[in-house]
């Protein structure tokens, strides 16, 4: 059976998530070290991702445009700050052809700079403001150690750019699409993620301010899943993206950007599935419902059939599994694969006026007899309550895997006991963030806005606590 | 106006072409050379394609995939004739961060290698076959004349990539798509493309052989708009990829590819726009009806509002145009932007109880009564008018630059009179080809299957002919 290969989470988280990665064929190494390929399977959660998300951003105004993917050197190195963060990290184009190229070309590690080279021939006046533009693309980053949707050189991802006469309502889009991000991860892929501010030291390069998206792990490890990001007018004085205000007068702009990746694909995995392999939330399912007719009976394949296209109809993706293999396998591949309902159509259940339905969330099989059954209105309730119960497990774990540290005592037993979100006082200075940072590579997650105060000293040196941070280790 | 930009068509084409993409804001040149930013009404016409495709090729059991885009030199020279077909105009990938690669990866030209480098590992035998993939995704060649939307070095496409058992599967993969690109372009895009085999010197490096779907502009050039290639075997044996068949005897797997770009876009503005900017096909417009109040009374800004909701409701894109400009602006852009149909509320009409509908593609302004008006029927019969008009207009500019060549006498005087689609008989040689080539660079579009014996002699040479050729200038 398929799931057999699957390793055991709670003795080896790491093998586990790539385990489950494999058997579900989500995605596989290629012969470019460092590089994916987003196989069937991931690429179908990948689509819904996006097409939920892109239907969100297009409410609230945005549209989509494609910006060339190559950067020339000195459009990249424009913004200093920009430059420092990913120099480290660019792929370069030094030939077109078989020539060489007289300046190199950055594959785009981020966009921010070919939007603000763009902006700038394409704005005049506060009339022409805000531009709310989204794009839908690849970008590089020359990683070191990379893992499957986690960390890789090529990933797949959304990039917002947006454009405002005012710095209010910039901030005021920042803050708006952390909020999609977080709407996103609490009410379609269930994970109950925290959102804050990142510190000076954790911000995004050249940025003003990044806000966070950060989801915990079953292991406890964080993952940083989605920010957004004030740019206030750095980048459009380095760039010189200037527009007429109501006054009359000449300003720059006021900037923001905001993305999330194919990594969410790995969050998901890491906070609901087990050891028989992938567990899908319903509403990012991309296939909700496996009908599996068991027996040689014509009625068991006409009624799943039947059943199939009355649940298509109601936009509950449904499909039959017709295939010659066993009920036994059948059910194994279903499981592995994280679909969310598996109703079982077999001959002896319906010599008793009844099918089965199995939770791959629970394991739970429920026998429903046909007397009066609204097949659609049972279904759609069943994958609501597994939305539901999916949430609620995951925020039990995460709520059990977050603590407080009142000294860099907790800190150091909580880090080698079990890590999780650390809720801890902090006074603002680098040099406590750094010496955390050693328990373990701890940093920093976020600061809570409005956080309650724990404790009125700093949990490193003591020093009268400015801020309440969530402190954890990170992928 | 707008409008007032654009070059007479029938003045100079190249002109007026490149001033429409502009005046509807639909691409625009970038700071990196030959490269394109795809602007958001560009975009939208990109992704209405992108949807209608998708659909219809996961109707036919495709799924897609993303393949990483950098190939190692190594993996795409293993096929001799493709690499010779693509190297002169690939980019090259030659360091990661601040080292240099110990090999030079290209930027996708295109991808039957990485995706044959995958399969490999991914298939046994019969049952894990067909494979049938498609991925969405750009790619670079290093053109070195570029022309927005027509020719650019960045372009962004569809490539389907599938495996099969037998030859014939293979080749029926093969015919079906050419047919999804023939239905789209005549029922979605409204141009009356014709399909054929391309010459053996015409066709794809390394295909056995190409189909293709040629689209003819309004001023007789011909661009191409999908292909359709079968494989054979020869990539499957230059890259080992084999399977089990049904007689337990391993052997190479039969293999397509199939693409079509965002050249189409050119494509719809070449066949269809005329000097008052964009005309768009209502089936691929992404806005399809604009809404004017006109007047400062309630009522028009209520009623446009009402119509919109019952329109967008009906799954026709509608939109009212509140701005502050002028009726008149109003209108000029509506049609600059190629919206197939507006609709004018204004507080005089209403007064007589009626409302004014007004065709982009014909400038006809029709005054429809209130009295018993379905604004749903009314609005759907129109666009269904407007797409089913526009095909026919098309065809007959299409047949009125269709012509038969005879002798070369001929083909002289129709390609320096009025290019257009050239029927004539060839006798199979490369030669005559060149030969035909040296007339301002007439190459054939396509063999015609099955074609109607016009000769018994070539065009060219005067020996017996074989084949019923088009030929026609490209783009």
């Amino acid at each position: 059976m398929a799931n057999n290969a699957i390793t055991e989470r709670d003795k080896d988280f790491a093998q586990w998530y790539t385990d489950v990665v494999r058997a579900a064929k989500l995605c596989d190494y290629s012969s470019v070290k460092g590089f994916m390929v987003v196989e069937p399977n991931g690429y179908a959660i990948w689509e819904k991702m996006v097409s939920i998300l892109d239907k969100k951003f297009k409410e609230l105004g945005h549209v989509n445009v494609a910006m060339p993917v190559l950067i020339p050197e000195n459009l990249l190195k424009k913004e200093g700050e920009l430059v420092q963060g990913f120099a480290p990290e660019v792929a370069w184009v030094t030939h077109g052809g078989s020539k060489e190229l007289e300046e190199r070309l950055a594959f785009r590690p981020t966009s921010e700079t070919v939007f603000c080279d763009y902006y700038k021939d394409h704005i005049a006046s506060y009339r022409d403001l805000p531009k709310l533009y989204n794009q839908w693309c690849s970008v590089i980053r020359w990683e070191k150690e990379t893992r499957p949707f986690l960390r890789s050189r090529e990933f797949w991802w959304q990039e917002g750019h947006t454009i405002h006469a005012t710095e209010e309502e910039a901030k005021k889009e920042t803050d708006q699409m952390m909020e999609v991000y977080k709407w996103f991860h609490h009410e379609i892929l269930a994970i109950p993620s925290v959102t804050g501010v990142k510190t000076e030291k954790e911000k995004f390069a050249g940025a003003e301010y990044t806000l966070t998206n950060e989801a915990l792990m079953y292991n406890g490890v964080a993952l940083q899943s989605g920010t957004s990001h004030y740019f206030g007018q750095k980048f459009a004085e380095a760039y010189d993206v200037k527009f007429l205000n109501k006054e009359n007068k000449l300003e720059y702009v006021y900037q923001t950007s905001w993305g999330t990746t194919t990594r969410m694909i790995g969050g998901l995995i890491m906070v609901h599935s087990d050891d028989r392999g992938l567990v899908l939330p319903p509403r990012i399912a991309p296939k909700q419902v496996v009908l599996i007719p068991i027996g040689k009976d014509d009625r068991v394949f006409e009624l799943a059939e039947q059943y199939k296209q009355e649940l298509l109809k109601n936009d509950i993706t449904a499909y039959v599994d017709n295939t010659d293999k066993s009920p036994g396998f059948k059910f194994a591949e279903a499981e592995v694969n994280g679909i969310p309902v598996r109703i079982e159509v077999g001959a002896r259940d319906l010599a008793e006026n009844k099918i089965t339905f199995a939770r791959r969330d629970t394991g739970e099989k429920i026998q429903v007899s046909l007397d009066g059954l609204d097949i659609v209105k049972y279904t759609q309730d069943l994958l609501e309550t597994i939305q539901h119960d999916m949430y609620e497990k995951a925020k039990e774990r995460r709520d059990a895997l977050t603590f407080e540290a009142h000294n860099m005592e907790d800190m150091e037993r909580i880090l080698n006991t079990q890590p999780g979100f650390i809720h801890a006082m902090w006074c603002g200075d680098p040099e406590c963030e750094a010496k955390i940072k050693e328990i373990k590579g701890c940093k920093s997650r976020c600061i809570v806005p409005d956080g309650e105060k724990i404790d009125d000293k700093c949990v490193c040196c003591g020093k009268p606590a400015k801020e309440h941070v969530i402190w954890g280790i990170q992928y």
